[in-house]
């Protein structure tokens, strides 16, 4: 039974996780981190879990979380990330890191998008990028696997069988994203109450949002050339759920029949991906580790849909996806 | 004081119509109608309307609407309206249709969207659109007024000054709109139960939603030249408002400032449209006539949003302003 | 394998079946009926199962369930399960009744509440409640189990404790039920649309809910003499969840503490019955087979709450629990 | 013009005070307060009102603000309001004082349910209690009018007409009360934000919100005996609205039609209070200044039913027929 710990036990994605590990027949969670004294029970921080952990939220520090666990999740804030992670990775541990610092290649770019100079920039080049879908081989011997961005993870498993097959232009791709709240974190502020959120639709950090250069980067990569997007994130009021609708521009003319058969041909044997006929909706995803995909012409104007349930397949679920591939189970071990 | 009827009060366009028409000094509500038999209250029908009126829903013919109104608010669905509004025009009263029957000029684009013949074509051309933003002048005098579409005057309004002036291309512009459930009216369908709608997004009608030629119609007439469009509907997890995020290509590179100002100019003295610094939100115009509109620079993508409430500045409000302008009253008699 | 059938499959409560089965390692769904034409995909639907199964709905007669499957899960509406049933008995499957038809033991209550005559009363004594926490030992070898109420169970779940001991008056307990709107069913009504519910609490059948006698009936049991409720069901705009705010009459004066002793000692081993300390949310059971159960004080009133998942607990979840008793099964298989 | 200032402006109620206001012919808004620094224009602070306001949110001293105002709406939290209302009073204005400080006649009542010695003592028993249903005519004289609690007057209303013509018994009425979320404030808290909130209904406070006393000391006075409830206020998934269902004992057996008579002639002539036959539910009163209220019997049990917009009857639309009492204007103005 592999010992697994998770940083920053007190958010959502540390709640997703530690609810599909109560089910996973491979994971035995030794060790929940928080920044609050007192190390509250998790069931007093998530009440939900009552009878599945008898844990509590430890104030520990870096060394004391190598020496319990194997696997570490961290769901740390960029910056606390890559501070605690060299340590983790010097005690042994394997680490699948949810935040965003180990996602960019580059560390010009990391201080570009969040504004601050990346400690451990070394290690950039070499951290593998958890989206298994594209990067499978890559992961099972990985020792720190980079977990994707929500958003990212979406817009990518849509976008990447057109690129990789060149049926689209690689630049200024539009991408209108439509997020559930639990999407923007358990700290309490103004934007995020529900006088706020419900009954309303906005947009949000129009051109300066920090997943933009991840999704380029790694449809760049799978294109083969320099992809751009125009990424305009959407707040919906819903707890959970992410609808991408993007609308490249086709190279050449084709069929929507004909897209969806390049869509299910690039994503054979993929057991979280599925093509559909039907328009996605986050409904038919939430609750599952699924990405659903399906492509439209509305006139000459291609738009390609894609669906995540943001906690699962956009983080907690392809992190259990990563730990499996890394641990050499059968990747859909606790999630099916 | 005019005598006013509203033809299909069980709706909630009529809901909000009555609710508008409560506060106006100038209309007296005479007549609602309805296809359900018994005579309902309209109490009965909207509790919330309880102490407002003292009416009955009744299945009146349209000769006996002509004889007790002056002025009809037409919201029966289309085909019912275009059977109906050549006998209450001759009956002398004027109309104002919430249908789609009377929007688009041609007959013929009339029956390739709504697949019905029209019975009534030779007044396509003679009715007035009612856009008082853009058609003002038009609509004092009118015997008939074709109310706009929700969808379709929240894209107009965002887009109008920027055709207008010759900033954006005309042809295929993406419109990614997001409207609540109450767009989708009062009939029960699967589609608009709760248990389907609540926490999820989803997109609808791709290619064939039939708000699209009449965005096109009115945007080319603002323009002068054929302006098409690539509408892409999306269902929202709320009750009311829509956003439409529009993706337009600029002619040649400016700045979000000049564009603002561009707006700004376009819309001075209008009362119902305020141009904002920031991103509108469905939130700030909900249960108001509204139309907030903003534009952003996404790198080189232009965003112009553009947001109303699909019941009032979509639907009920502009009718009562075309009611006022047809009056000769302060058009925002009942609205402020 | 055992085969499975589920009469009734376009609802939610089959979608939640569909759901835990897809899961469970001894259930193979061999048949799913429904009266719509056309054998649709189960997939087409219910869009959220796909690639869980390959299977049409189809119009089968009973003869035909009963001859592919050992074990048919029955979501029919009452009347259309009590003609059911004893077709499929007959032919020697063992049936998970959902509907109300073989809840209640007195056909003369049966007609007193549906208004229909019950047509297969001889039945009614013998058979078994299916509500493991309290009825586990007869479950076993039932041929036929009646699957309890949703807001039955729940109810239930929370006053048992108190009454068997005889801690609460057994007379007028007042409940205020709240519940999602989903519990109201898949058939398109007025007053499930999204923009009837949503932004509204209301209640609903004051003095008349079905769920009444059925409630009474089991607690009567379980305090051995003459138990009666004052129901008050309420709707509230989420989609699943039932809390039970209930307001009995303490016959001593006691502690909290000792009251969820008591509570803890009557669930002792129970795997899907939480005393928690915290007032129990929806929010925490949802997705899962969880009552929680706790107690308050408002200074001389006593207060008992108890929450459930509505589609789960209330309906799919249970029938599995009763599934899995029926076949000798761990109790959780499928439902952890 | 009346001179109007708003303490506190930033928060829910102040906002719905601003959007009565604007269509108020008899208030002239001069000043607005916050404890923000930069003095935020009100439109960044609340977005909705771009085009009605041109005002800063200013950090303004008590004697400024008594020099600029005739009459002050006090929307400060509680121990904030008492140790400005003195200074205000004592330059002149009048004030409406939305937080709980002078509510209750009894210091020591105060002190007990708020955990603050109150620093204003001797005002409290002259204030006035701002529900002009039960007190108009002390209203017209005030200096000083305490608004009541948005949960407090929609119990009040509901009960009142039986508890005056005895129809109840006095004691341990059971109110269980339902409120959206804007109940809550708009300060950042963890129990408030959209993903905790969505989706879930939950209790809290049961057995000491401060309501409770507030509700007691009103009732009694109504009553002219001593009245006790059990109070258990209930959070749920919407933005605003109040339903609370009570279940007092009744005296003696009598109709739910002549307890509808009897509550319609208590609120005869009553603007804002509706005694409806259907059962109320907050969609019909959002928005609105009603109160609705109904009363059902469930067997032996009476139910009183009765709904408001927390932020409107409850709080800010209550607070402006205080104003107009005072004012000398027609109690409507501004609130039809």
């Amino acid at each position: 039974m592999t010992k697994v710990a998770i940083l920053g036990a007190t958010g959502y994605t540390a709640l997703e996780l530690l609810n599909i590990l109560a089910r996973h027949p491979q994971a035995d969670v030794v060790a929940l981190t928080t920044r609050q004294s007192g190390n509250p029970s998790v069931t007093d921080i998530h009440p939900s879990l009552t009878g599945l952990y008898d844990l509590s939220c430890e104030n520990l520090d870096h060394a004391e979380v190598g020496q319990r666990a194997d696997v570490v999740f961290c769901t740390l804030p960029h910056t606390a990330s890559m501070e605690a992670i060299p340590q983790l990775l010097n005690s042994g541990c394997r680490v699948i890191d949810l935040s965003a610092d180990y996602r960019l290649n580059d560390p010009g770019v990391y201080e570009e998008w969040y504004g601050h100079v990346h400690t451990d920039p070394t290690r950039l080049s070499s951290t593998v990028y958890g989206l298994p879908e594209l990067f499978r081989d890559r992961i099972g011997d990985a020792e720190l696997v980079a977990n994707p961005g929500c958003y990212t993870s979406t817009s990518i498993l849509g976008l990447a069988p057109l690129l990789a097959n060149g049926y689209i232009e690689p630049d200024g791709i539009i991408i209108d994203a439509k997020s559930g709240v639990s999407g923007a974190g358990r700290a309490p502020k103004l934007g995020t109450l529900f006088a706020e959120c419900n009954e309303s639709v906005t947009a949000y950090s129009i051109g300066n949002h920090r997943h933009t250069p991840e999704i380029e980067q790694v449809l760049s990569e799978v294109a083969g050339l320099s992809v751009s997007v125009a990424f305009n994130p959407h707040l919906m009021p819903m707890d959970r759920g992410i609808l991408c609708s993007m609308y490249p521009r086709l190279k050449t003319s084709t069929s929507v029949d004909h897209l969806l058969e390049v869509c299910r041909e690039f994503y054979r044997g993929q057991p979280f991906v599925r093509v559909v006929e039907h328009i996605p909706a986050t409904k038919h995803v939430i609750h599952t580790n699924y990405c659903d995909i399906s492509v439209r012409m509305n006139r000459d104007q291609l738009v390609v849909f894609s669906a995540t349930d943001n906690l699962i397949k956009g983080a907690a679920g392809v992190a259990v996806q990563n730990y499996n591939l890394m641990l050499g189970l059968d990747e859909q071990t606790g999630l099916a």
